[in-house]
């Protein structure tokens, strides 16, 4: 699969929910995913982010979601994700706007990126 | 100025089509611009940078435009622009959606690398 091919499929899966499938299906052993804040502002390997992805799951309850894009360059690609979640430890409910960038290497995604709407 | 309010700034110029200023006041000399196609792939330094901003301007009647974000993490930040533009040369009308994917080193833009939806 090329980029384009990649970036569709995560968007699709994530559209449906699926994200820890698409964890599993599209992302390289050694995956490098960055945050902007600590204590996961850096995790390596797929089974962290599985692990991270498991993690935000059970931490929230989410209401809504709507995923934009892809918008794809070269061995990159963009995609928009908007959440309107419940914090299940605080009870509080949250807008959330973020982007992830991916880059792709030898048909798997081996870095994501995530940035936030201040 | 760090990162977040080179974003704010350039999203303000930007939205009032103030994007000749922006890359005037907060590109680097030897800022790398980014393309997914040719001829305009890789353009090096902010005249070759203006020099694109001007052809682009001239070549496009624009209808509307939006501006959304900007998206920071660290020294990067990430702004969606979309445009309802005319291309003066075919007549044909398009809506664009792309999204600029800048970086920040002292305090200056040194790259710009842009993403289109598909």
């Amino acid at each position: 699969m090329d980029t384009k091919d990649i970036a569709n499929q995560l968007v699709a899966l994530c559209r449906e929910g699926r994200n820890i499938e698409a964890i599993e299906t599209l992302y390289a052993d050694d995956v490098i995913s960055l945050e902007v804040m600590e204590p996961m502002r850096e995790v390596h390997g797929r089974e962290g982010v599985l692990g991270k992805a498991h993690w935000w799951q059970g931490a929230h309850e989410v209401h809504g979601a709507s995923v934009d894009g892809p918008w794809p360059n070269g061995d990159q690609f963009i995609v928009r994700f908007q959440f309107d979640i419940t914090q299940k430890e605080t009870g509080k409910r949250v807008q959330m706007d973020e982007v992830g960038l991916y880059t792709v290497r030898d048909g798997k995604i081996t870095e994501e990126k995530f940035f936030y709407a201040t």
